[in-house]
């Protein structure tokens, strides 16, 4: 169990001066992600951030002030943060709005800030400040609370739909109904896909059905799996721990992809390429998206209300928000009201 | 090792009567693939084809007759055969120009002719009889000997370069400099590419280098691949045998793309996503192209000059240079002159 993991009430903690370019954002929700409990277990292979961690990065609030030089937000404002708070800003990868990849991004906790050096802390608090390329615009028509999880769980799932080219038509899997696996599924169906949940377990079936999935599948039913051979242009894999993925390849089409964004470490059992290369497929990985990307991402949640399945908890209850998570899928993402702090 | 590999002299077997849509050609030159060798072996997988088998899908020769409505090729035209000679050409993948993916692809060697169900027979022979559609033409600034590993090695590797892109500019790796490995470093060369050789031995580096390839490194030589760390935008993966992948994830830019073309297995050991999750990155396969593919890879081949670099052989040679070939990697591609039959 994690016991290192804080929240901070107090304004002083980890906060800094703010610069010409900072938005100092009042904090009124943020999402809880698997990654956070990654990070405070220290299992995602972190290295070089001490204790204590302040996790949190589907953070959404008020603007409180800004810098001198800020013209994109005025106090008032409904804004998000994301995974990433900052990046170099003048390299390739930045230059093309791929700041998730830059090698100096500035994760939103445990990180360092790039220009004084002090230690960051997440969305777990009260307030934070944060530079202004790295602020998101929240369309006015979304609930705050359930457009917490869009910063992470909604742009995790948007942008391999996007670089996949998902449109009417388009047949899609989703692997999994957790946190990630509902909010593909959503974007999915938004996009026009015909969509089919996998799942290990019959009680997700209902969830599944409501939120307008065109078929379910049990994943650990091999006549059902035979069943979906060769029928996916696009499989996004939620699935956070150790599983075999053959069967995913096995139901996509000819140059289809199966996408992983949940889990990460050795392929076991291992992937027979034999389908992979006499059909000319592609077994893929995603990371969140870039900043633009994640602003097109709300946007599109804007404008199809789309939002995450919530359930919203006091500071109090984070702990054993933890556990429900550790335990098992569970598909409505807690989000903690931070003014329960 | 092969013992039932054949050579067909005899015009009057496994030859059917001119259909309409028929193309007869006398076989000049045919490529000995890796595959063949696998088939004549029965180990990749093959199912359902009894022996003798007579492989060859490198055929290059001119046209001896033509059926009443054939209206692409006239009697001595120079053409070629590549791994199809026919498929269903109603479903949707053959309309999308993809009949190597058609669930009845008539491969060249081994199958049944979908009209009549006769067994076929591949390019070790002096005459084949193949539907119009499935017959290329070759450019004639190309050598005939020297344009035929261009109907399999050629489109197997042209296609993945094409399919992701490569431009000038781009950043390619290939690993392995055997038949396939060699015409995806001239291809890419062409294409405009920056390209790097990877190689188990050092005895490639001059043959690369000759080549045009702009780097060469030593893949069993972990500090040469931690310093290719982050660097390409594509590879292209020809080894035919088990090997550890990861070096190569490893060696790609975020996005970037392994592609395999060589080997069909499991993948082991085992590969670690990681890498591939937190910059995401593509493990794919490739296999061959479609008939209009290929036909735009042999003008690209006439319009840049392209050929494989060859042995001819004699008939007689032939299980000698299985040999070879079952020994190690072999740049030359053996070409078998079948006038010698
Ligand atoms: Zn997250
Ligand atoms: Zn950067
Ligand atoms: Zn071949
Ligand atoms: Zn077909």
């Amino acid at each position: 169990m994690p016991t290192k993991v804080k929240c901070l009430a107090s304004l002083e903690d980890g906060k800094r001066d703010l610069r010409p370019d900072d938005v100092e954002i009042k904090i009124l929700y943020c999402g809880i992600c698997h990654t956070d409990i990654h990070h405070v277990r220290g299992n995602w292979g972190a290295d070089g951030y001490g204790y204590p961690v302040v996790p949190g990065h589907e953070i959404i609030g008020k603007v409180f002030r800004v810098g001198t030089e800020v013209s994109k937000f005025m106090v008032g404002d409904s804004v998000g943060v994301g995974c990433m708070v900052d990046s170099c800003q003048t390299c390739p990868t930045c230059n093309n709005d791929r700041e998730q990849y830059c090698d100096f991004t500035t994760f939103t906790y445990g990180s360092l800030d790039r220009r004084d050096g002090s230690r960051n802390y997440g969305g777990y608090s009260e307030m934070i400040i944060v530079t202004e390329k790295f602020v998101l615009s929240i369309p006015e028509n979304l609930d705050l609370a359930a457009a917490a999880p869009l910063l992470c769980a909604g742009i995790t799932t948007y942008s391999p739909l996007r670089r996949w080219g998902v449109h009417p038509g388009s047949k899609v899997g989703v692997v999994g109904l957790g946190g990630l696996g509902h909010m593909a599924l959503k974007l999915a169906k938004a996009m026009g896909a015909d969509v089919t949940l996998f799942s290990r377990s019959q009680g997700k079936a209902e969830d599944a059905n409501r939120l307008g999935a065109d078929q379910f599948l049990i994943s650990s039913d091999p006549e059902a799996m035979k069943a979906a051979a060769g029928q996916f242009d696009l499989i996004i894999d939620t699935v956070p721990y150790k599983h075999d993925v053959n069967p995913y390849v096995m139901a996509l089409v000819p140059e289809g992809s199966l996408v992983l964004v949940g889990y990460v470490g050795p392929l076991e059992p291992p992937v027979n390429v034999a389908p992979v290369v006499l059909r000319s497929q592609n077994l893929a990985g995603s990371l969140i998206g870039g900043i633009k990307e994640t602003q097109e991402m709300l946007d599109f949640c804007g404008h199809h209300k789309i939002m995450s399945d919530i359930k919203v908890i006091d500071a109090q209850e984070l702990n054993s928000a933890y556990e429900s998570l550790l335990k098992g899928d569970v598909m409505q993402r807690f989000v903690i009201d931070i003014t329960t702090l």
